[in-house]
């Protein structure tokens, strides 16, 4: 920041936390900090208090797993929604992307991670009793795999696949293939190859 | 975030908060989100209290105005820079841009802003006073002017100007021109104009 040794300690402090974020380099650290500095020290505060409160006292739905304020969460509450139709993700950030295209009008359940040997993460590091437990019930008629498709992904989908099996509930995945307003040119040659082995009748 | 409203009002608060920040837009500030909640709940606090402590105990330099962790800012306490010279500015951010040259070893004189009647910001919400008391001690024999080209600026620099008339010292001001490496193509007209006016000899 200075060239030479003229800073402040608690502004270096507050630089290395900004830094620290995702995207986020010393320079643009740098202009959140001041822009921190300039602003009244009870923004500050709540500002810095949002934060605390979140990773305090966020709860986590005993149900799909996504975050919750407290019990289940509202996505599981939600009469609209239909509890027959289960769609099985990594994370919360994924259930954020697939309510996004508003598609999908089924319920989730968040893996929180996938298998992963390297990381140490075996499958009782992951919800999958919780899911057996919602199977269990019956109610569940189909599980959607919306799991990435990195190895880990498709073992922790075969995992789950095998482990469900003796459940009377279709399992289905979702399409891979070109997406839209992708030059075929530029598509990856496993997307393009797969989306041509998957091909599905036109409808014009 | 949510199309519907399933999400966390702890989440919605963090986001909203993340976003109040400059150059954060609500998607970047729900990916920093989410990466706190995947920290550790220490890693969040020291984070959130790095930015509390920046805006509770900083203390401004009584000399320069610089921020300080505590009296005289290090800048002004260093044997090394010239007490003789002394570059006016508008802000801690414009002495951060000037350091990072290394063509500067004189002080700094912090202003606290320019002269803004749209906005109320009078001469005397300026740290002008000090300035006065500075030179009357007699050691500062320039001072460099480095304001804004703006109209406020013009004016705050020609108001101190002023002010600074009685006393015995150079008064200067930063060079302005075409930046080195700008095509004159793109260069301001004004810019260019006073560029050519103010034409140096050539030191080749």
């Amino acid at each position: 920041m200075f060239r030479r040794n003229y800073s402040s300690a608690l502004l270096e402090d507050a630089v290395d936390q900004l830094a620290s974020l995702p995207g986020i380099g010393r320079r643009t650290a740098l202009r959140l900090a001041l822009h921190l500095l300039g602003e009244p020290r009870e923004n500050v505060e709540q500002f810095a208090g949002s934060l605390v409160r979140l990773k305090r006292d966020i709860r986590q739905c005993p149900v799909c797993g996504m975050i919750s304020d407290d019990g289940t969460c509202p996505l599981c509450d939600d009469p609209r929604r239909d509890p027959t139709l289960v769609c099985v993700v990594e994370s919360l950030r994924d259930v954020l992307s697939i309510e996004n295209t508003g598609q999908y009008n089924g319920l989730y359940h968040i893996l929180g991670g996938i298998i992963s040997p390297i990381d140490g993460v075996g499958p009782g590091d992951l919800r999958i009793r919780e899911l057996i437990e919602r199977l269990e019930t019956g109610i569940i008629t189909e599980v959607v795999m919306a799991l990435s498709t990195s190895m880990e992904g498709e073992t922790t989908a075969y995992y789950l696949y095998k482990q469900i099996a003796r459940f009377p509930v279709q399992v289905t995945a979702i399409a891979r293939g070109v997406g839209f307003g992708d030059d075929l040119e530029y598509t990856d040659e496993l997307t393009l190859g797969r989306s041509i082995a998957n091909r599905q009748l036109f409808k014009p």
